[in-house]
């Protein structure tokens, strides 16, 4: 088991509940990755249902809990044949702080019928950028859990040249080796910098809303995040990112909505 | 009051239940459409909420109810200076039809800070297509309350030449001069014909969960809506649709995850 499969072990009570145990090595300077506690809460969703994969995960980002014992209450609202509901909340001290609504289906390997292509052609990962590792004291342990490296543009702005458009873009494995899996792409779909951080904002961004499809099983090796904005305006702004595997496939959709830092 | 704000009114019964009553008029062959549910849903929302517009509304679509009395059930998950998050619920018999995670606030009318443009340049509204009335007996009766006008390319599929690609583009007013406003924009969102249509497939598309973000209050006039979709893979497609105002604001963002027709 490796250490993300264990920081995510979702471990069935009854029916309806699961312990997990929220790891603090996935903080974001204090509060926890929203991706990682998506990929905890899923561990529980898809252990209690007859279907395999997560295909539609909707997250409303509440509060945001302590590392330490949490509680995720599942409550099943229609099983058929090709898809199974489930809302599912996480709790610590019977306080929902991420609440969810989730389908579960069993994708299979069938090749597109149609797909589109990618929006923008990534330079080699040999080309691509780290950014340095956190200072300690900034409790950015999830920079350590995974490895990013970023279509240079798209982090201009840390050495203060935004592109002055939204977009982030980087290459994404786990630190740890470990094939790439639904759990895996929770964790991606929110993994990079804000994409407002290219248009010259700065700041913690919280995420309010985010709602992401897995649309296939990915193959080994590096995932490719293509992060874009569409609109910044009234204190809110929208994250886009698309999921490339290293097969060329699109296994993952997300949006968030998310607010503007004050930073 | 207009035919749609009658037809989706929630008159309130306590604190967290609200009455509705199911309008046939909104009928999609059989089932009701997904965006006037929707609408319905917020309708209650917004009333029980501090907060006058709402921002994100993910949606899981488990059941297809009838016309006639139902019930919203709403549960307060979070309520602070900027935003309240709500779970609603839409009830016939004490089952549950559709789900919701809603986030509601309250928009100001700051201009953009940063704005994308259009996908695509649509014709001026004089050179789009309407498509002819459905017949009675196909229980279409959703068509009648609103006016849409195609790009002409993207209802090729109805003479027989779809343009190959998941795509949808179209004017959309109510039939019934009004404003549009967020309830009307939880229609638009949800009025095109699947995007499938355009890739050569026909039937019933159901709609298993759909997000969208109101980004913006819109101004008077025709809105402009803009469907694609990126993958058809496995029996699912998405369809992305941007809404525009007549004032070039884009004002909503949604995606849904469907199934594929079997028809």
């Amino acid at each position: 088991m490796t250490k993300f499969d264990e920081a995510t072990q979702a471990i069935r009570v009854d029916e309806t509940t699961y312990d997990v145990c929220l790891d603090p090595g996935y903080s974001i300077g204090g509060p926890l990755n929203g991706g990682y506690l998506m990929a905890a809460v899923l561990r529980a969703v898809v252990d209690a249902s007859p279907h395999d994969h997560p295909v539609s995960t909707a997250v409303q980002f509440l509060r945001a809990p302590r590392p330490g014992p949490a509680r995720v209450r599942l409550e099943r609202l229609k099983s058929g044949r090709t898809a199974t509901m489930t809302r599912a909340t996480l709790l610590q001290d019977d306080t929902s702080y991420i609440d969810t609504l989730v389908t579960t289906a069993t994708l299979g390997d069938d090749a597109s019928e149609w797909a589109g292509e990618p929006p923008v052609t990534m330079p080699p990962v040999e080309e691509c950028l780290t950014l340095p590792d956190p200072k300690p004291e900034s409790n950015m342990t999830l920079n350590a859990q995974m490895e990013l490296r970023f279509d240079p543009p798209t982090i201009g702005w840390f050495t203060g040249t935004p592109t002055g458009r939204p977009e982030s873009r980087a290459y994404f494995r786990m630190t740890e080796p470990q094939n790439p899996d639904p759990f895996i792409m929770a964790l991606a779909v929110d993994a990079l910098p804000p994409v407002v951080f290219s248009a010259g904002r700065r700041g913690w961004a919280p995420t309010v809303e985010l709602t992401w499809h897995l649309r296939a099983l990915p193959a080994p090796g590096w995932l490719t995040l293509i992060g874009r904005g569409r609109l910044i305006r009234d204190g809110w702004f929208d994250e886009d990112v698309e999921v490339w595997d290293s097969a060329g496939n699109l296994v993952a959709q997300s949006r968030q909505l998310a607010r503007l830092g004050r930073g």
